[in-house]
């Protein structure tokens, strides 16, 4: 197999937007190609940022422990009953316990290593363990952290057959023996389960709840955008949302960076050009393409919009950047000021050399097996148009990095998604899908009440899993109007679990 | 790998009930060991019954199509990806088009092959096929009949390695790809489908309806043992069934055959006594022991109680052998009258030269994967205690033949099947558990209705997917009225369904 980043180098020029179309962009400025969001990290603003106040007294309390893992659950081949040790951690220090059938959250990892700064940032669990009495459980998703099979990071990624178990199925599964097998080590068996994700592990979530009703009572599902898949949403939703934000934030803001793609492209062509584009912008290393500018660009205002949180939206940053800049500034100059405003005041912008993370890695296989969220640029947004092209992306990408072809239809055949209103308002109950209309990612989720059970609970301002968030002096008040409705609604599910719970024992 | 057959000689034994504990039987009457029932075949009975009436202006109409379906749904290296020609069968005479969302029945195949007798046999679907204007679609489970992997049975049946993708699961995904596959060649997307199955393939039905709530709205699960996994039925339920069945038939009758079972034994001690027990009971060939004897007997016993279906009862033939006997007559001569009662005149009895049915082998890999179906004879009932030890099972019958261990929890792991009233009554839609309550699998179904419209219907007099065949001029009314509950509840799913798909039209 060849490597991924030698691969992608002869590819990129022409192809920079398949790879925004699976959630993953890349930098070309230099030679370590880099991948980056819009990712669907879930606490990608909050883990950056250092005014958080995480609640130290809940993380002392923090347990790790391991499971001794089936490697494959749905296959009974000698290999498959290899097994690995996955990471869970466990807070009891609230926890009402197993007489009481108190209650336990599971927070299902997702594509990041489980560490101890990840766990103290999902404020939801920490935040609430008091009140709900609960045992909090965080489970580290197969091929992140410390969960790895085939004994190393290494082996584990070596080619896609040792890859071919790193998928959503597998890791439900995980989950659910992991669960089991807890419960019966506390003799918890009527301790009702909620589990908890955010983006990628919103979408776990709820598909946990769907899969393993037996399991979990109910399911969090913050920021997931379960209907990014197959055709159900259109392509453009996410980068139509970017805009958006930027729009309403600033008219003039949005006509600027509108503005700006055509004049990078024309300096771009220019002799010296790319020079000139590599001063007005400070690049870190000289740009070779007014393409790996625009990328860095692009990058920039989406990763605003999917964690344009409080207290600070950086949206409103950047164009506080771009129309700060006197009038007759010109249009390139102001989007720096953007750049600089978002940034900070540093020598120069756009370094490459960036480190590859376990999440950039992890998530490019899974986005090119099963996670295929077809993300692209089409017209009506502020964006030059780069229409996702599901053959370029499968045949062209994923099929050169490893060898086998993506099954973008999976999610929908196993998962549902399509017409989710008709399936489910006669199927199932027992799921929050919380979303903030700034994400780009919003556009996939589900915005609308499906039953009595299965709502959805939105913020006009809100952003990527806002809600899971530690909660904050400086929260303004409709994120704290959210996460109260959410633990209400919680409350209710427990509720009625019990209510049956005791008719059953009483019978 | 030893084979299977080889291995079992040794085995036999001491270990006779291991195997009757997981659904089959074993005649050691000879060197060619078989298994047989109880499995779990739906139509065991009216296979061989001359005087079913088949609705040939139907079976006329059938057409077969292949499809080609995925090894591994659930793993991406490059071997999933293989591939196998999947049968299905269609008979679209009655259908009303996909122009009026015409409903689309589906039979989820078994343990067996997919063959035209065995089409025409499944009666709810022929006979229900015009009056809900139905495309019938049936599909055979792989490794059965023509879907075999790997190119040959040779192959696919090799080792574990080969019949590792041979599961329930896997076998659930290939539904779901046919079913949509066929919608989106019928262009039929918006036709309500319902699935169908009896037995493992009633099990099926049913969980196919929990996974897949976005491809089927509801399942008809006949005599479907869904509960009798992991430690949820008591190990006996099975043979109470059959003893009840017996002292209802007859208390004399009962009681012979109680009593018979010491008799035999004490007579094997006897010098020359296997000898007579042969002439006593005509064996094809002469006993080697008195287990051997003793298992065909528990197995007629068992196979009748199950297949107790109208207008004969073979319960009720067995024991008017019995009881029809001179009341002098000794014990051993009144059971042979009862085993001549059932299988009427022939020169020997309890051949051993059966053929092995594919179902006897697939069946066999599938108890040993994850269909572990514990049935054991504790007591309380007419025979002699045999419990069913798992490790016994696990260690020393599957991993000897296969070389690796079922997994006896995944069932209820990814299923569940423990407090089942409390899990369902607020999660799901759409199930009829159908029952007979002679049937001794009746002991692992679900009996009590669960939710509005999560719903048991059993009769009392009902056998073995009694349900499912097709209708007589000789059912009693009871039979009649059961499968008109049945038709009436689809009705009512079809109904709300294009209610809610109206709806959903004119938003």
């Amino acid at each position: 197999m060849k490597s991924p980043i030698s691969s992608l180098q002869s590819w990129l020029p022409l192809n920079i937007f398949l790879i925004i179309s699976t959630s993953v962009l890349i930098s070309s400025t230099s030679a370590t190609t880099i991948f980056d969001i819009p990712r669907l990290s879930p606490l990608g603003g909050i883990l950056q940022d250092p005014e958080t106040v995480f609640s130290a007294n809940v993380s002392d309390d923090f347990e790790t422990f391991y499971y001794n893992q089936t490697l494959d659950h749905f296959n009974y081949m000698p290999e498959s009953y290899s097994t690995f040790q996955q990471r869970y951690v466990i807070n009891s220090k609230y926890w009402g316990g197993a007489n009481r059938s108190a209650p336990i959250l599971v927070y299902l990892g997702a594509e990041a290593p489980l560490d101890s700064t990840y766990l103290t940032a999902i404020g939801f669990l920490t935040d609430n363990a008091a009140e709900f009495k609960a045992l909090l459980l965080y489970i580290e998703h197969r091929y992140y952290g410390e969960s790895i099979p085939f004994g190393s990071r290494t082996e584990a990624f070596r080619n896609a057959s040792t890859l071919g178990y790193f998928n959503s199925a597998q890791a439900l599964a995980d989950y659910a023996e992991i669960i089991l097998n807890l419960k019966e080590q506390l003799q918890a068996q009527y301790s009702p389960v909620i589990v908890i994700g955010g983006s990628y592990g919103g979408m776990l979530a709820s598909w946990f709840r769907l899969k393993y009703p037996h399991i979990a009572i109910g399911a969090l599902a913050s920021s997931a955008p379960i209907l990014y898949f197959d055709d159900i949403t259109p392509q453009d939703g996410f980068f139509s949302v970017v805009t958006k934000d930027f729009r309403e934030a600033s008219e003039t803001c949005y006509q600027t960076i509108k503005d700006s793609w055509s004049i990078i492209d024309e300096v771009a062509t220019k002799p010296d050009g790319l020079s000139v584009l590599s001063k007005t912008f400070k690049t870190c290393d000289p740009l070779s393409s007014s393409s790996g500018l625009k990328t860095n660009l692009v990058w920039m205002y989406a990763r605003a919009a999917q964690y344009n949180h409080p207290p600070n939206y950086p949206v409103t940053t950047i164009c506080g950047g771009i129309d700060g800049a006197p009038p007759e500034t010109e249009i390139l100059d102001k989007v720096f000021a953007g750049v600089v405003a978002y940034s900070g005041n540093r020598t120069c912008y756009f370094n490459a050399t960036q480190n590859i993370s376990e999440t950039i890695i992890g998530w490019r296989w899974q986005v090119c097996s099963e996670m295929v969220i077809p993300i692209g640029i089409t017209n009506n947004t502020m964006f030059q148009p780069r229409p996702f092209i599901l053959s370029n992306f499968t045949e062209g990408y994923c099929r050169s990095i490893y060898g086998v072809l993506p099954r973008p239809q999976w999610v929908t055949t196993y998962y549902g998604g399509h017409d989710i209103k008709l399936i489910l308002q006669r199927f199932g109950s027992n799921i929050i899908f919380s979303n903030g209309l700034k994400d780009p990612f919003s556009s996939g989720g589900v915005l609308v009440n499906i039953s009595n059970s299965i709502v959805a609970i939105h913020t006009v301002n809100g952003s990527h899993c806002l809600d899971m968030h530690p909660a904050n002096q400086t929260d303004p008040e409709w994120l704290v109007i959210q996460r109260k409705a959410e633990v209400n609604i919680i409350k209710g599910w427990i509720s009625n679990y019990y209510f049956n719970l005791l008719a059953a024992f009483r019978q």
